[in-house]
């Protein structure tokens, strides 16, 4: 690329001093190096350690990002793009050092157009952000990863969450990209259109490329429109099994619901001490379904034939809205219900997803392989799309369970993998799934490492995050 | 790339001759060199000029694909993939010569999984094979371009359709390719899990391509159940601005309609008189809804309600299949129809896609330079995404009239792209819309070029498709 082509020799060195001074210059308190602030914006809530940027910008427009690209790229320093910092597999940390754009000052809605049901935000509008300010347009933004992550964020992970079984993941959600290449140039990968033929689709290519390939500055998404009616409720049934061929069976009748999600014997437990409720402690399903007031008691109703059909039930649903909330805030806290299990624990929170005909025999085995390593680790899952999660909880200063809990991490990605499924469903690959990746794609992570050298020829763009660091050395 | 890098200097230049006896000694009668069969192999429906390839192979396995991507690279030789030549810009066409790798005789089902709601077949499966195939498990492949295209191609082109609004293009469709790249190797993009954030979308890179990264040689696909119920109608409206508006209000509240096709005047009167209807001469609707059957009645009197706030109807619709199918028999016929509005035309099919706020404006904009143009040429569209087809009908011997035709296909895009949409919704680029493809992206165009650089260094895949000869050249 220009920039890359027309480098002068002697700058071909890692040079953070003269970036760092530079930034300070032009941008005083917006450039920060202070340790607080670096180790807030690295990654430091699982067993991977946190490894600290050099300085973190705080950005406020994509010509400034622009700049710093073109700075960084001119000695060599690496650039960490940071949302809120919610990602699971290390995608903030600074292997090499670098500097961390943080992304939380660009939070403007540019544009919401309501007869299209789309808008176009910057990349550091939080999910929460967006309804609140979509609250009285009949319109939300359904995807919901549990945090209130940044959509450039979601974007570059590929996120998804509760919702995707109905509205999809990021991947279907967003229209079109600004982003920062790693040469400094600023592009729009694609119009507003809802579909489009016209060339590569680097829409897609970037989204869930975890800030390798370039910054997000902005995004155009998709918005639904607000459901008439929402039915949901909660439903147990006797077996993981039971549990899964209903879910099977929904999916196939084409019911649209609007989330369908397991939860384990183990997690019920923390729900129901977390959240002081009294359901049955054994696999249950949480659903929602969406649709006119008739429609979504027919789903409902259609479902508790479902569940009645393998031992299930009862399905215990409702309209009411306070109802409803409180089942999905207990939904929702199920990650810090899971962590009250063990006061004082780290929570490690993984995903795989599979094939759904494999999903009962991944989670029993899964279940047992827990048991066998002697963890504290509910599952919890989006088992519409075959995905779900482990919480391991662990005593990160005991070094023995540390490596117990990074031995089973490894058998389930492998195990999901060898279902025919993937080592991440939703949290990408970061640091943490790095060493999977060529299991799952083989042959194919060389091509993505020739589009990497292609598109960053410098390497600075989040070094040392989804690619192995030896993929295509052999080409 | 290895099989680049490997590559004698004295070998550097096409030498085809090589190439072709080479062929015909490794796979005789399988290798054809003939002209009639050629042509057939190249593009010749519009008033773009056929440009045959030199030789046309009838591929049985991906392996074989393997051996012919090696010898052409070898020779600097270019390979153009061919499924039942139905792509409709130019996409099979050999302006530099070359071997077409055609893929009927690839047409193998290779795995069904009802319980995943999914299935892998060979590239050269069409849609109809695959439904035939289908028929008694309950499920349906939902993608219908009107051609009964292959599987190969319709990922290649990224194809979509009637039912795009309610199942989604190809794009959402594709679960994962095995693709032979350009240098021989043969890669699987993806595992079947439904969704992954394990590395790039290279599954999304390659759908839409146009066979200029690769050659799909097998794809999983998402299979849709087939609904319990189906309702379906058509609607009149007293102008294109009320169709259109009741469009907007229909997908605004999330009316989950299964097709909703526009037919302007012209195309009614085709219709009218192809099909032996009596349907009225203006702006009309064509809809069908999927689901349970209350369900499907509960959409039909909602969409006529709406259709009625906007002065269109009555709507009538029905649930009985005989009285569907034909209402959809003569929509799949309108490309017929229209042509036989001019005996003995040729019609140019273009598509272009707008977001749907703009669509009455650009459909009324059109008719407008239809008329000033002194063209026959109906509209047809997807509206639901924002997406429709203007059929110009050409007497190709009348040189004036096919620039003219040239000249509103040109205003046509640039109108689509002018009101934030795309010069092509599903008919991709090919050779036809590559002069717009700048106009689109932008720079964005440059990474694409740096893209295609990086994976077919040597330009044998498909040349002279999707991106402008020039771009990437001032990097």
């Amino acid at each position: 690329m220009a920039t890359a082509q027309a480098m002068p020799m002697q700058r071909a060195v890692n040079d953070v001093k003269a970036v760092c001074e530079a930034l300070a210059t032009r941008f005083g308190e917006r450039f920060q190096t202070g340790r607080a602030l670096r180790e807030q914006h690295a990654h430091s809530t699982t067993y991977i350690a946190a490894e600290l940027p050099d300085g973190v910008f705080f950005a406020e427009t994509a010509e400034e990002i622009q700049d710093v690209v073109r700075l960084c790229a001119e000695h060599r320093v690496p650039i960490i793009p940071f949302g809120v910092g919610s990602s699971l597999e290390g995608h903030v940390n600074a292997p090499k050092g670098g500097i961390s754009i943080d992304m939380s000052r660009m939070n403007r809605i540019l544009e919401v157009n309501a007869e299209d049901m789309d808008c176009k935000v910057e990349a550091g509008v939080t999910r929460e952000e967006l309804n609140h300010y979509l609250r009285d347009t009949g319109l939300f933004f359904p995807i919901d990863p549990g945090a209130n992550a940044t959509l450039g964020g979601m974007a570059a992970t590929r996120a998804s969450g509760t919702n995707a079984v109905r509205y999809g993941t990021m991947r279907e959600n967003v229209l079109s990209l600004d982003v920062v290449m790693p040469n400094g140039e600023l592009i729009r990968t694609s119009s507003r259109a809802r579909k489009s033929s016209a060339g590569y689709d680097l829409t897609r290519l970037l989204v869930g490329s975890e800030g390798t390939l370039g910054i997000i500055t902005a995004l155009s998404v998709k918005l639904h429109g607000i459901p008439q009616a929402i039915s949901g409720g909660v439903c147990p049934f006797p077996s993981v099994e039971a549990a899964c061929q209903a879910v099977i069976l929904t999916i196939q009748m084409g019911l649209p619901v609007a989330r369908i999600e397991f939860i384990n014997a183990l997690g019920m437990r923390a729900l129901n001490q977390y959240s002081k409720l009294d359901y049955a402690e054994g696999p249950c399903l949480f659903l929602e379904f969406h649709g006119t007031d008739s429609g979504v008691a027919e789903q409902a109703e259609t479902f508790g034939e479902i569940a009645a059909e393998f031992a299930g039930g009862p399905f215990q649903w409702t309209k009411a809205e306070e109802e409803r909330q409180k089942l999905w805030k207990a939904r929702h806290d199920a990650h810090w219900a899971c962590i009250a299990l063990r006061p004082g624990a780290k929570a490690l929170s993984t995903d795989v997803c599979v094939p759904i005909s494999r999903l009962a025999e991944c989670i029993v085995e899964t279940e047992a392989d827990i048991r066998e390593s002697g963890l504290v680790a509910p599952i919890i899952g989006h088992v519409g799309d075959g995905n779900f999660h482990v919480q391991v909880l662990m005593d990160l200063s005991d070094a023995e369970e540390v490596e117990r809990a990074k031995a089973f991490v490894s058998r389930l990605n492998i195990r999901a993998q060898d279902m025919g499924g993937t080592c991440t469903g939703e949290h990408g690959i970061g640091q943490g799934k790095r060493a999977y990746l060529e299991r799952e794609h083989g042959r194919g992570v060389m091509f993505m490492q020739v589009i990497k050298q292609a598109l960053d020829p410098l390497g600075i763009m989040n070094p040392g995050k989804v690619l192995p660091d030896d993929a295509g050395q052999d080409r």
